[in-house]
């Protein structure tokens, strides 16, 4: 099932999204909810990111081919290398990004994200996936600059609009074997599989909630393969994994 | 004004405390509120941290004599090193602290925290103390083998009640030039003043809020002095920062 989140005549709400029809939502996608029978055309509302996360949590360094890839990320972890990014810079599907400095790398990063649907600590990594609403396409747009002059990731991560998230949720999704792709105007500058990670999504939820409880509307973001590219104002970059669909988003100086 | 946090009759409350009694507040501490007539004594109610922050900041090296102090932290900041840490391991005084690992070293750090009192974005140095509502005592305790290890700080700064925060806020401070003290069972290891922060606490929030909105309830932790030391099972530590009291936790493995 692919979950929606829209804004209607003023309202933000949630739908089931089939086909080109969105049938909106009533209740609480992470509790109880029912699925109206009233259909409304998806190019007659606007679409939102799928949520705003209550903690975005980033993972590096998770596929092998990516590591070494930058100057500052050299060595393979031993343990998910984990941290928190603002939620407050989540954009949706078809939003700009806007490169926050000129004459600075900043690249996309494509990425599996994974959205937790309900509350829990210490949880099995055996039983990992029943915390999992589902998933979507992330982008963890990163200003080299700042990564590497900081040493902590934060602020480098958390710019406004660094953190394209969407089109949508997707409930039903085996995470251990999705393609995922980045592409930069048309060209493909990423490609992995979700096969590749160090540390897969069950292990990712194990090892966080090991010594931080999990809560429904939490996303993490699982990491991203070789292939990271410069974005420049006016390109357009998509992040693509296989099952959910195409995140696209456009890109200016500020 | 002193606010605290506290339960009584199974109720959460905030109160203003005048010598060793609260005066309860009706509403919001970070909008409209009356102090009430009616006073409970302290020692009747129980005592929570001073609040439970929407957005946990921490800033890493903000005073020159804790710089070089650890084998991963010896080069000087150019701009404010900032990261989130887990809301979910704020405790509150006289509350434990649980060591969460063995033959490890885990270090207090004394802090000035600073509670943000309204919503701001790119907000002027000069005005940047109209967006604090007060100050409480913190100690940002730091697991330096993970530290180490992950190289990203938000794990070993963020097990469960790594966060120690309080006793209470503090409304009516000038923080520019206030000592800072940890004691360990009864011994001062770190003192420094806050006029020694390579960012003070008006540049920290500028800082800040030009690259992410602020929010009432975000606190951000300022950085500690000099003498961070290790802690044991069975001790005690004390946080004291001039102007606000002390915040007092005991230790213990897990």
């Amino acid at each position: 099932m692919r979950i929606i989140r829209f804004e209607h005549q003023d309202t933000v709400r949630y739908g089931q999204l089939i086909g080109e029809q969105i049938f909106p939502i009533d209740g609480d996608i992470f509790g109880e909810f029912a699925i109206t029978a009233q259909a409304l055309a998806q190019h007659h509302v606007k679409l939102l990111p799928p949520l705003i996360p209550r903690h975005l949590y980033a993972i590096g360094l998770n596929y092998l081919d990516h590591v070494g890839e930058l100057d500052f990320a050299k060595q393979l972890p031993i343990e998910p290398i984990s941290f928190l990014v603002s939620s407050q810079a989540v954009i949706g599907h078809e939003e700009y990004i806007i490169l926050n400095e000129a004459n600075c790398r900043i690249d996309e990063e494509a990425e599996l994200a994974v959205v937790i649907g309900k509350n829990g600590y210490q949880i099995a990594e055996s039983q990992a996936l029943d915390y999992v609403l589902g998933y979507t396409c992330g982008n963890d747009v990163s200003n080299r600059h700042r990564q590497n002059q900081d040493g902590q990731w934060f602020r480098a991560k958390s710019y406004p609009t660094y953190k394209p998230l969407g089109p949508w949720i997707e409930t039903s999704l085996d995470p251990s074997d999705l393609e995922i792709t980045a592409t930069l105007n048309g060209q493909i500058v990423q490609r992995g599989r979700t096969s590749q990670l160090l540390f897969s999504v069950p292990k990712l939820i194990a090892f966080l909630s090991s010594f931080t409880p999990l809560y429904a509307g939490d996303v993490i973001m699982t990491g991203t393969p070789k292939g990271v590219s410069n974005l420049q104002n006016g390109d357009t970059v998509e992040i693509t994994v296989e099952g959910i669909g195409t995140l696209r988003n456009f890109v200016k100086m500020n």
